[in-house]
């Protein structure tokens, strides 16, 4: 086999075969296929698409190309969920004790913020003392005594992937759906989970703009999760804004405890709600219909809640904390950010809100850069709201006056203002599952 | 500017600006703009293609990236001959002396072979004396003095092509009209041509396989040469069998000979008239049925015989051998390959009777071996002629059995029989310049 016949089968509109795919992704982690073959066939992969079954082959070949995550020392049916990102996301840190509570273990591996997106071991560590460094036997025994925990990946997980998204990331050959699709999803395999519950954004903010883009993403994973045997569903939900009102770590995990205590904005709540319902149903908890109420009952009694601060216990974190969130790390500066006219918010650019708020401290530019977990935005408005001259849209919380005027210029420019009320579109626009796709808006 | 962005433009359908363009080029050579970009780019341009004005660009770019011979020294407008590469193909040998023997200087670069297909250089050499290793001022001199030269190319012409075309036979990004077009015509204004007749072959033994694709190409190379002030013509040719009868180094040249006797094969012949006459027009000679009429008195009167033996003394060959080519180097072994049964040959897989030359000892395989100047193919048959079983097709010469055997094998391979007489294409079948595409056949 030659990697220069199997880059031309793929150019020339061809499926590859298992045995060629397995060539590449083995070759190229291994380093004997070259960067520069890797990348053109990328590039070919960008034009000709790949199949359903090229796209589980290449799912799976780079899910095994590193540490492959054995579950089974956790009890029951393991869901993994994952968002593909946007600003404003805090919903793992409410949703995973949820569904705890309702008695179906997560172990849960995440990842950290880059760019204008955050990250849920960003925010976890700016609860006091908790820790998301744990391993592999303290992370079981956590989930088997509490039920639930989160933690960071392990260093050696999906290589092949690893190396494959730096390429296509300098090579213009990131979005394609095949590509991104087994890139989410062999990093959910190699993490072990049986089911998976994704949560896939569309709007400004995130990486599909549209609606129709986020559905086929969501069709190409579940169809992947399909045929390699994990039950897979996908909701498609709306980030032409932040979701909710906080952006920054700590601000987030004060929001994400809003929503156990059934005080959150209405989209994140309801998104945390639907999140937790899909993935009790993938784990045999009832319908989807008896899972929304089991979870909407246990965040009623506070179960959720205190599953929350007894898995921030377990992995060490100051729990106290979180029952009194004034008691968080506290910016030494505030800006409150004025709306230049009078009329309704009538657009967000939700990247440039994320922009903003990694400027104030609460991203990293960096792989290996540090984070403000105080620095961050509390928005008053958002899309289709009223606003009048002079009134406070936000709150930006930082460390210094020049990042301040830095985030709140972004933040400014992220808001578009005009004469009519504008009606926000529904947070959830599709579900997709093995049964099809149901348009929710 | 970045190369990602550069990538992307192309990739996502956009022309690229002559900046950017620049760009990529000098960073490419200079090696700021690593492999695996310029791959991804290759094959953006591959489905993407590039317009005329890119194409040209990118061949000024890459004529100007080392080298650009200065042919001001020689009198008079300098046409260069240039041929896709085929299997017998010897015209530059006869071309050259009769366009110079009426009174147009050429100054010629040439290649090596490799793979299946002959080059000039290799066949000059098989002329004992002759000399292809010739500074630009004794280059000069002798095309000033004698009126043609048949020199190597210096070694820093076009080092980003020579780059790039590396990478590209690598990663299955070859064959892009805008590519090849401008690979071509970047190594012919960098020997310093100020107008370019092109051979560009079609069928089974060159590149192109079909004369649409051809003719696709040569548009785009006149395209550039006129957007450049190079005036360009290209004639479209049949390489789907063998040009002339023998394939092989001091073979070719015994052929060439002939030419200049009038006692070649007729395809071989015209295609050598048709070549220098266009060449002559170029040079303002006169029309083409002017310069097709003096190119044959030329031949007719020996004055074009004369014309290459003055050359070949210049470059340090015993021209005498010409006179007498029973004096070149003999093969020790000869074999006669015989019809395995009675018919018409119906096709012949011109690639593979360039292998079975190269098999004989003709080619190369790598770049630095020797080759063998005596070993080669006569053919006796080609396409459309009448074969009895046991009859002679071919004559082999070689230096050994196993040679004779392997060579034997793939000539055999590469002629098919049929029961009917079949009509073998005519030679020319189109000839494209700034006025449009003339169709010939």
């Amino acid at each position: 086999m030659r990697m220069y016949d199997l880059i031309k089968h793929k150019r020339d509109g061809r499926e590859l075969s298992d045995e060629e795919i397995r060539y590449f992704v083995r070759g190229y982690a291994d380093g004997t296929v070259p960067e520069y073959q890797a990348s053109a066939l990328a590039m070919a992969i960008f034009y000709q698409g790949m199949s359903s079954r090229e796209t589980a082959t290449l799912t799976m070949e780079m899910a095994g190309s590193g540490d492959m995550v054995d579950l089974s020392p956790i009890e029951g049916i393991k869901v993994d969920k994952h968002s593909t990102g946007g600003v404003g996301d805090k919903t793992s840190i409410a949703v995973v004790p949820i569904v705890a509570s309702c008695g179906v273990r997560v172990a849960k591996m995440s990842g950290r913020g880059l760019g204008h997106t955050g990250g849920t071991l960003d925010k976890l560590e700016s609860i006091p003392g908790c820790s998301v460094d744990i391993d592999e036997e303290r992370f079981f025994k956590i989930v088997n005594e509490v039920g639930c925990a989160i933690i960071g990946q392990t260093a050696n997980l999906v290589p092949a992937d690893k190396k494959l998204y730096a390429l296509r990331d300098v090579t213009a050959t990131v979005d394609s759906i095949p590509l991104i699709a087994s890139s989410i999803m062999s990093k959910k395999i190699a993490s072990g989970a049986d089911a998976i519950v994704l949560d896939v954004k569309c709007g400004s903010g995130a990486f599909m703009k549209s609606a129709d883009q986020a559905i086929e993403l969501s069709q190409a994973m579940v169809a992947i999760g399909e045929k390699v045997g994990r039950s897979t569903v996908a909701l498609v939900s709306d980030m032409d804004q932040p979701l909710g009102a906080k952006v920054g770590n700590a601000l987030e995990v004060i929001e994400a405890i809003d929503v156990l205590h059934e005080d959150a904005p209405t989209d994140l709540f309801e998104t945390c709600i639907e999140l937790a319902a899909n993935m009790l149903t993938l784990a045999n908890a009832g319908t989807l219909e008896q899972c929304r109420a089991l979870a909407r009952e246990k965040v009623a009694s506070g179960a959720a809640f205190e599953k929350l601060c007894e898995m921030v216990t377990a992995q060490g974190g100051d729990s106290s904390v979180l029952r009194d969130p004034s008691r968080f790390q506290q910016a030494s500066l505030t800006r409150v950010v004025r709306a230049p006219r009078t009329g309704y918010v009538s657009k967000m650019n939700t990247e440039l809100v994320g922009t903003a708020a990694a400027a104030l401290g609460a991203g990293r530019e960096t792989l290996d850069a540090a984070v403000d977990f105080s620095a961050g935005i509390d928005l008053a408005r958002k899309t289709g709201d009223a606003v009048e001259q002079g009134e406070a849209i936000a709150t930006l919380f930082s460390s210094s006056e020049e990042r301040l005027d830095q985030g709140e210029r972004l933040l400014l420019e992220a808001y578009e203002f005009g004469d009519e009320p504008v009606e926000s579109r529904p947070h959830f626009l599709a579900r997709v599952s093995k049964d099809g796709i149901e348009k929710l808006a």
